[in-house]
């Protein structure tokens, strides 16, 4: 190209640094401000401690990474990793004794991984540091912006800087900024006062919050380590994720009554309520510690975010949380946010015209990032009760046994879709809602063939004749 | 009271002005902060020239005023209007004649006004000057807020300061601070990093653009005075609300494709456009004029806002535009604005606890606010192009003599209710779909009586026997 472009990417997180990668490979100058200190140093505290630092990396993060990471530094981003190969519900039986019962993800042995948001982090921004044409500015705050003369303002602060004193202020140049920085995005801020942007912002009647399970006496993982667990209890949940270390971060989710009941409450109907509902959780966290926790770390609310462009002109694009914040419940905030980028690149490269390509790109992506919002919304009602239920087990199975026995079906769960594929999260609802009609008629003929037909259905699906039927779904 | 609480305002518009004449009548400590310099001196430039500086005040707006003002300075305010008695729908005739076709709004002689909003704005920041309870800081912009600490934070802005540059700042405690800074409140924006706010923002597919249309040379209104002008197009229209200096304020909405298409077309295709849709007004506005403010003026977009909560805690609550902002055409915006400060101080007459009032306000007005915003934009509609359909106008006819004649049966136009009544907004739609499935009850019987139906079933509603069977609506 005649004069390297300036991209200025607004975040440093898992998606901005990607954002960078991506845009370093393809010769651009690159800049990345960052409102934190620089994220490797371990006295840097988040400004708004409102982010989980366990995230669940799946088949399409994982793609997203490949397209822009050489096999080393894939490997070494994977390492960071513990592959989570299906839930671990936990339940109390009706004489009390503590129930295990393990759900796989995927009958093709594929997995999920838990990863800490850290570590991956960290490595992604020491390779940054390692290419010429990417520089950091940390403890850089985005204050104003102008899309159409492309200038941005930064507020750059130190430590010095009491939150509401006045710091030194800069005014850069840019021919792309890409904002990935987060919920609370200020790049979607700015942009708003450019775009005719349709926003919406609601919170679901959930709060959160983070507990540590330690490692056990011997240094071993105090459960099973390839699991995320989950204690589900109607309308609240508990759930662990496995860390490199050996220790499990857990988070409790719960109506804001709950934990308005919680707060109020002695620390006895505290540790009664965990023993109650979450069997077996105080064998591994002493009550102690559990009520510590839960009085240290805070109780952090839950948003969904849809909005209507993601791009302005062919100055600004947003993209991860940034663009599409969604409750954790499916595991695939980091996800769509990693995939967001390798869209990105993908419309910028076909395109010349910088314009047009972040238009495809809105076009695109909105509909993806909308499905996969309302998805996650859907499977925090699957994962705090409907999983324990006799109905949703059997659906499990039939459809876990068509994925198994029929592949050439291409019969899928969507759960598997979603995490172990690349299909656009838009053409996941509507290959399931398909698939769904076809299960809820072979639900129906199950009951009309007897207490077992659920199983005995499946012969019948094998034959050539039902094969036919049903077609390729 | 023991110690005098202070209530700090953001915004001196009307709807701040106002909240700002309510609180000091309760012997608050009033203090006003406003972005803009003080919007009485001539040289002050509103840094975004995002508003209509004509507006329609009706019943509920001069309720609010009433509550607050005396005799006295409710005339003064009064004086700064001018009556619309109702629409003038401007066509051509089949023929190519012009048409105005007279639709009054009222059957018993109740009018909107056209208002200036700076000539009522004045009039307000002179009266509170004199109050010895207020204090104005103009050219104070919110930068930020601690709703928990009940501390605000100010840049205190100079027409030397570039708006790129540093300017001094300072911090103010407040025991209540009322957020009535517009559509683009950055009290409302602080606020949702402390209140968990459902929020929606929809552009609608409309751009608008401000004509000045002048007196004659004999110094005359050019058009009706005492009328709202409509000029109906399909999907776009032009307006015209009468001045005190005996200029009209116009503007034009239209799809954003219109706006495209003449902003890339010429003048002249700019002239004929106006000629074929908009008959007489390149009379009254010359097409020169026409073309030079189409290009001088902004081109603005429409945005409705919906959110929830309107307060957090005790600290602080949002009314007015940054609560509530809706499209403009049911001339609702700056009444519903100043209702909302009547109904605030309504809450926080009747309760000690403060906190609990606001809750009070957000559960009441949240209602009343979506209502509003969804008829005006059910109302954008009927302008643009039901003004003009028979069947709008049997309807109107009909739903007219019911309240004419039958006034005893409770009967009223949802137009009447909603702008010459302090119903609640909630209340009128609920209202008008009751009336609604009777009138269509009568409408369907019209037709099978004849032609002539809509006007020979009146004698009948007239019998008690209708009037036992429509009982009191």
């Amino acid at each position: 190209m005649a004069e390297k472009k300036k991209i200025v990417i607004v975040g440093a997180g898992p998606v901005g640094s990607l954002a960078a990668l991506y845009a370093s490979s393809r010769g651009y100058e690159v800049e990345v401000y960052e409102l934190r200190g620089d994220l490797r140093n371990a006295e840097t505290t988040p400004l708004n401690f409102t982010k989980s630092i366990n995230l669940a990396l799946s088949e399409r993060g994982i793609n997203a990474l490949r397209s822009a990471a050489d096999e080393t530094l894939l490997n070494r981003l994977l390492a960071q990793t513990i592959p989570m190969h299906g839930r671990m519900i936990h339940t109390r039986s009706a004489t009390g004794a503590l129930s295990q019962q393990s759900q796989l993800y995927d009958v093709h042995g594929r997995f999920q991984r838990s990863v800490d948001r850290g570590g991956l982090n960290d490595i992604l921004l020491d390779h940054l540091d390692s290419l010429p044409n990417v520089t950091f500015f940390f403890q850089h705050k985005l204050t104003g912006a102008d899309f159409r003369q492309k200038k941005a303002w930064f507020e750059v602060m130190n430590k010095s800087t009491p939150s509401s004193g006045r710091a030194r202020e800069i005014e850069i140049d840019f021919d792309l900024l890409i904002g990935a920085d987060g919920a609370h995005s200020a790049a979607r801020f700015h942009m708003m006062k450019f775009a005719r942007m349709n926003y919406q912002q609601d919170y679901i009647d959930c709060l959160w919050c983070e507990f540590t399970m330690p490692p056990t006496a011997s240094n071993e993982f105090a459960i099973h380590p390839n699991r995320l667990h989950i204690w589900p209890a109607g309308n609240f949940m508990f759930i662990a994720l496995p860390n490199l270390d050996k220790s499990f971060v857990c988070t409790l989710f719960g109506p804001v009554e709950l934990f308005n009941k919680l707060e109020a409450g002695s620390d006895k109907e505290l540790v009664s309520m965990f023993d109650k509902h979450f069997p077996g959780v105080s064998t591994h966290i002493r009550p102690v510690d559990l009520v510590a926790q839960f009085k240290r770390n805070p109780h952090l609310p839950l948003v969904n975010i849809k909005c209507s462009p993601h791009h302005y002109g062919d100055s600004v694009v947003i993209i991860g949380d940034a663009a599409n914040a969604m409750v954790p419940f499916y595991g695939q905030g980091m996800n769509a946010g990693l995939e967001s980028v390798r869209v990105l690149f993908a419309k910028l490269d076909e395109s010349q015209n910088t314009a047009q390509a972040l238009a495809a790109y809105t076009e695109e992506r909105i509909t993806d990032a909308h499905a996969i919002a309302d998805l996650a919304i859907a499977n925090y009602i699957e994962m705090r009760s409907s999983v324990t239920s006799p109905f949703y087990k059997l659906r499990k199975y039939i459809e876990e046994s068509l994925d198994k026995y029929l592949p050439a079906l291409g019969w899928a769960t969507q759960y598997s879709r979603v995490s172990f594929s690349n299909m656009r999260y838009s053409e996941v609802i509507q290959r399931s809602r398909r698939q769904q009609f076809i299960l809820t008629w072979i639900l129906r003929s199950s009951v009309l063939v007897g207490l077992y037909g659920g199983a005995t259905i499946l012969p019948y699906l094998l034959s050539r004749r039902s094969q036919r039927f049903l077609g390729r779904v």
